[in-house]
């Protein structure tokens, strides 16, 4: 293992980081997000201001039916303007673990009540330089089919398709969306049949 | 293939999605990002805001050397309060292209021309609820190693750790960054031995 130093003579893992001086100011604020702008001081002790994301956590879940089909969920994703399927996921706050967080998404989303659920990797952060929002993914089997709940801003699609039909969206670029991919990318380098080159 | 409709009587796929009726307004602006919020119609018609970030799409690359060892560039990460070791990546504005954009962060990261650069699985989307940024990733080998030329908000250091090295901190959760997670899990998948369970 080689390191290299930059503009530096210590290493930066060990230099002072971006430090917060003053209290975060909310800029802009809607149900789903904030924006923060910190007083801070940049690793070189320049003051600045650093503005972020404030979102809530995800839990998201691979359904898998006992016919190795993957539950989808799909709609219309307004800041990319497509139409989007994507696992079974949704925000959660503080108060609720993420495993409770993916059996409630699970309900609501799809009606869907598991046998069992456990987690698939670890959990990540989706963007980090601009928020500290983490995902947590979940494979769930032994599924039963009752009756989904999804929240009023949310106009959904169930579909099931076999777990080929899935690497096959992520493959080709009909699934983009970083939760599903990082799932479907995580389960099959576990468990499935290795790709042919 | 199931489909289970929901509230509605026309599949939501072929229904009105999110429309934008009213020009957005920017609410937060900073050189990284800015919040807009625009006038919309929901799916089911009702008037409504939507506000969503604006960023540069990203870059980044896997690098490998002639060993097998993968550069990494370590950073503290303000909005997670925490070191992150990850591939190397950065914005780019639309008048670059994606190639382009990773040709100049190898050589602004890690000082690094690349013999071959190639695209690894289709772009996506980091958080498409949120935002309409896109994430290309590249392979690059053939390195060759000269002086780097970081942004000044930068404090990088870069390092070389061998493949397995780096599938092990994806693995054990050492590295959360979505980014790096999805290039480590693709390269994987196409020209690795799988793991052993």
């Amino acid at each position: 293992m080689t390191e290299k130093k930059q503009k530096l003579t210590i290493p930066p893992e060990r230099a002072q980081p971006w430090q917060k001086v003053g209290e975060g100011a909310i800029r802009y604020e809607n149900p789903w997000m904030r924006v923060i702008e910190d007083e801070v001081l940049t690793p070189s002790g320049a003051p600045a201001r650093y503005g972020r994301v404030e979102a809530p956590d995800a839990a998201a879940v691979l359904a898998l039916t006992e016919d190795e089909e993957v539950v989808l969920i799909g709609q219309h994703r307004y800041p990319v303007n497509a139409y989007s399927w994507e696992i079974i996921a949704g925000g959660f706050e503080a108060n609720e673990a993420p495993i409770s967080a993916a059996k409630r998404e699970l309900r609501e989303e799809a009606g869907i009540i598991a046998g069992a659920l456990f987690p698939l990797g670890s959990p990540f952060h989706l963007v980090n330089a601009r928020s500290s929002e983490v995902c947590h993914i979940f494979v769930a089997t032994g599924l039963e089919f009752g009756a989904s709940d999804p929240d009023e801003t949310e106009l959904l699609t169930v579909k099931k398709v076999p777990l080929s039909q899935f690497y096959a969206m992520i493959d080709e670029g009909e699934i983009m969306d970083s939760i599903t991919i990082v799932a479907a990318l995580r389960y099959r380098n576990l468990f499935s049949e290795r790709k042919e080159l």
